[in-house]
């Protein structure tokens, strides 16, 4: 069923297992203790950091369905993509699994999108167990979208930092405490910021056009939730998602919470906080997918945030166009 | 309802309406006539050749809609995706629209991709109508995968032409004579092909695993189709699908044909024939929609196949993972 731009899932379907694993900075932050994995060198014994990125991506896969206590057989499909050109971490990654593969691209918000088409996918009818993850990767973005490490570049003070780590679940029909109530679909919004420094403006936007949509389309408001979650708009791009649904007559200053800004302890070398796709992928799969299973957050809404600029288009002389795909979560407990 | 792989829609979506964009090089060839816009200019009055690309699909997606005598507002979501690092064709399209969109990253199985998910997404109720659209110009992936044009570089003959041109239908709910009636999903096969210029050899593989698993999943035969039509195999590449095929029992030789191998007249600067997301694209949503709109074809079997390489990764001695989803396509006529 739909209602405006957001889907209803009648069945629900459930968040079987999740698994994350995150980098040696990532491990010192507040979400490190409930990760999986972390590493203790972010090469992660690769040659490469994109074979880095792409192992941290296929073990968080892997990891996924043992926690689900399901075999590859029993995938229907693995839902994935990331930051690299052509999308190569998710690509590479799938073809370590038997199970079908759909490509995605939408930046930093590919975590809610893949867990918004394994929804419906699977109340469709279409699927019984679905894995929707992605991850990325610090030197790896930075070597693509800015400069590699070894050069050495200062970093502007509305920059974030692009989370090394990887996240992953296993969705399913029947079995799981969180349960995926519903989902809205996000529109591409550009306000011309052309700062390639400054994602979490560039994103605002696209954020406070999902979250309307999805408090009008559920006929809800932000007190409603537990826990509003976005993707990684740091520290900055929180104030200006604050700032904007004020403007619109929404107060989510209470419940609002941005895995950019938790996922490191002190914000210092890191600015604004994380970014990535990795960053909401890591959070989600750990900290609050295990805070949901222990009954603290009942009603979740996590909307993550892209940036679906490249260094062409910037170079080119264009603004960044932005998405933001929501998911409504509810745990049983 | 799914059997294995493959998704079966129930109340089979139509399409609606589509239209294809293509350049003067393709306008030339067998489907040139049937395209709705053909460039004299293949720069499309732009500046560059990427927004030249964008420009193409962002009015494919316009004119599909526009023939389907619907206005934005009707339109769920768009799907799409194309060649481009991080999708900047499809993401700045998308930013022309008011309604949702879904990236994807598929290479040249992007058009088979977005058809599947948009007929999951309208049959399991979340949708009445979307848009699946994709494209590619040859200057720019010649440009992000090879060499600049300006450098003259030579082609070696296993080598295929990206394809300038862009295709998009709108998938409905209630209205089309052509009826979406179950789609394959696709696994990521690789067999170690690692030179960058022979495409086909590298996906005919992909290709032949996914024909072979809806053949089994949906209970037909090769014969059991007018049309078994594989994305950009190119001819070498289709040679090998056919030897794969008949390899397990299965003869395609009788109705197999591959939009690369069809959209150019002559092959002769291009080898093996056309490539790029565009192909099928173009090639599905011109001549073989039209056709079995007209009760040419009445069942068709389409195969876009996907290269899910980047230049980062065949620098790094990878080999090329390939992707093919399947669509299985009737007419009602």
């Amino acid at each position: 069923m739909k209602k405006g731009n957001t889907l209803f899932f009648e069945t629900q379907p459930k968040i079987r297992s999740y698994a994350a694993i995150c980098g040696s900075k990532e491990k010192e932050g507040v979400i490190g203790s409930y990760a999986d994995i972390t590493l203790s060198d972010d090469m992660y014994g690769e040659s490469t950091y994109e074979k880095a990125e792409c192992k941290m991506l296929s073990n968080a896969v892997r990891l996924a369905v043992e926690k689900a206590a399901l075999t590859d057989a029993d995938i229907d499909v693995l839902l994935s993509g990331d930051l690299l050109n052509q999308i190569i971490s998710a690509s590479f990654a799938a073809r370590d699994f038997q199970f079908p593969f759909l490509g995605l691209y939408s930046a930093c918000s590919t975590m809610s999108e893949g867990m918004l088409l394994a929804a419906a996918l699977i109340d469709g009818g279409f699927a019984e167990n679905c894995v929707a993850a992605t991850g990325s990767h610090f030197a790896s973005a930075e070597r693509q979208y800015r400069y590699p490490l070894e050069l050495g570049c200062t970093r502007p003070p509305q920059s974030q930092w692009t989370v090394t780590g990887a996240g992953g679940c296993v969705i399913s029909a029947d079995k799981g405490d969180i349960r995926i109530v519903n989902a809205t679909l996000g529109r591409v919004r550009d306000w011309g910021v052309t700062d390639v420094n400054n994602m979490g403006a560039a994103m605002a936007p696209a954020a406070a056009d999902t979250l309307m949509r999805h408090f009008k389309d559920t006929d809800t408001l932000p007190e409603d939730y537990d826990m509003i979650i976005t993707g990684d708009l740091g520290a900055l791009g929180s104030r200006i998602l604050k700032d904007l649904m004020w403007e619109k007559g929404y107060s989510i200053s209470e419940n609002h919470v941005d895995c950019g800004e938790i996922i490191y302890k002190v914000i210092e070398d890191e600015f604004q906080g994380g970014s990535g796709a990795g960053c909401s992928a890591v959070v989600m799969n750990s900290y609050v997918f295990t805070k949901m299973s222990a009954g603290l957050y009942k009603r979740v809404l996590f909307a993550a945030t892209g940036a679906l600029l490249s260094t062409v288009s910037s170079g080119q002389g264009e603004s960044i166009p932005c998405i933001s795909h929501a998911v409504q979560l509810e745990a049983d407990l």
